[in-house]
């Protein structure tokens, strides 16, 4: 199973691509961080990040993706651009005709570090560890994002066939 | 000029087309609501409205989108649902190619009433008076809609063709 992680933000977008069953340990695909200007206009932005995510969705092919859930108890400075990252990403699954799963920040901590209050550094040694890499993927995002594939491979069966069905249904159904 | 206003929301989305030039009377063109099931998952109904605003813009080829700012003070509950269908809407627009213009509620409703602070009964009537409708449209996010168009008619032009001209040169750009 490929899985596309994505740990959404409108100025630094992370993305991990990881493969794996659930049980065994995952393998890496790639990582990316997906950058857009603060200065640009927010129409411009969430283009830019529209193609970039639908362009590694084309070039990975996975068979479903996971992306961050957003809450508004957030920083409230960043949390729209986190809210709208989100939209895209959730978007750009949908778009491919691909399951799309969304996880909590605690969640995914859990899943990788055995810790939902997990701080970031733990969370990086751990994606580092799991996917045997020589060094700890950089930024942040970008692990934050592996991590998010990783806790998909390992808890996303069952959910993944019924939002599949789901999509699937979706895709014949109208449009308004 | 024609102008797609659109007040985002999850569950309801307001989309209002006119016609018309800055300083003088506005022409309706059409209006609608775009429904999603809040019982759905979340992949579903982006796609859904995605699918339903990308319909509509390319059923009325309008000149620019005008998309209703969204802020975290708004209501906690809803707001994270509220950015993620304006980042949809954007979206629709900046993938035709159009330029895209985001208002604060107080500029629409100074816009069309004369005050920042007028309530959604005054849009409501003033919009229908503006466009001089028999009866006012239903319902309230319809009315919004039609008011974010016609602000923008009246208040677009210069920001308009910068916006169109950053929208071409980003289309003629990369992708990452």
């Amino acid at each position: 199973m490929r899985v596309l992680g994505v740990d959404p933000g409108l100025t630094r977008c992370g993305v991990g691509v990881v493969e794996g069953v659930p049980g065994r340990p995952c393998t890496l695909v790639g990582y990316y961080v997906v950058h857009t200007d603060p200065g640009d206009d927010l129409s411009l932005r969430l283009l830019h990040l529209d193609r970039a995510l639908t362009d590694l969705v084309a070039e990975h092919r996975p068979q479903s993706v996971a992306v961050e859930r957003v809450f508004s108890q957030h920083n409230t400075r960043t949390v729209m651009g986190t809210a709208q990252a989100s939209a895209v990403a959730v978007l750009a699954g949908a778009r491919a005709g691909l399951p799309v799963q969304t996880y909590t920040p605690s969640e995914v901590k859990a899943a990788v570090t055995g810790s939902g209050q997990a701080d970031k550094a733990q969370v990086t040694t751990m994606v580092t560890r799991l996917l045997r890499l020589d060094a700890p993927p950089r930024p942040a995002d970008a692990a934050d994002a592996l991590a998010l594939a990783i806790c998909h491979v390992w808890r996303g069966g069952t959910r993944s066939r019924l939002a599949a069905a789901a999509a699937q249904a979706a895709r014949r159904g109208g449009t308004r």
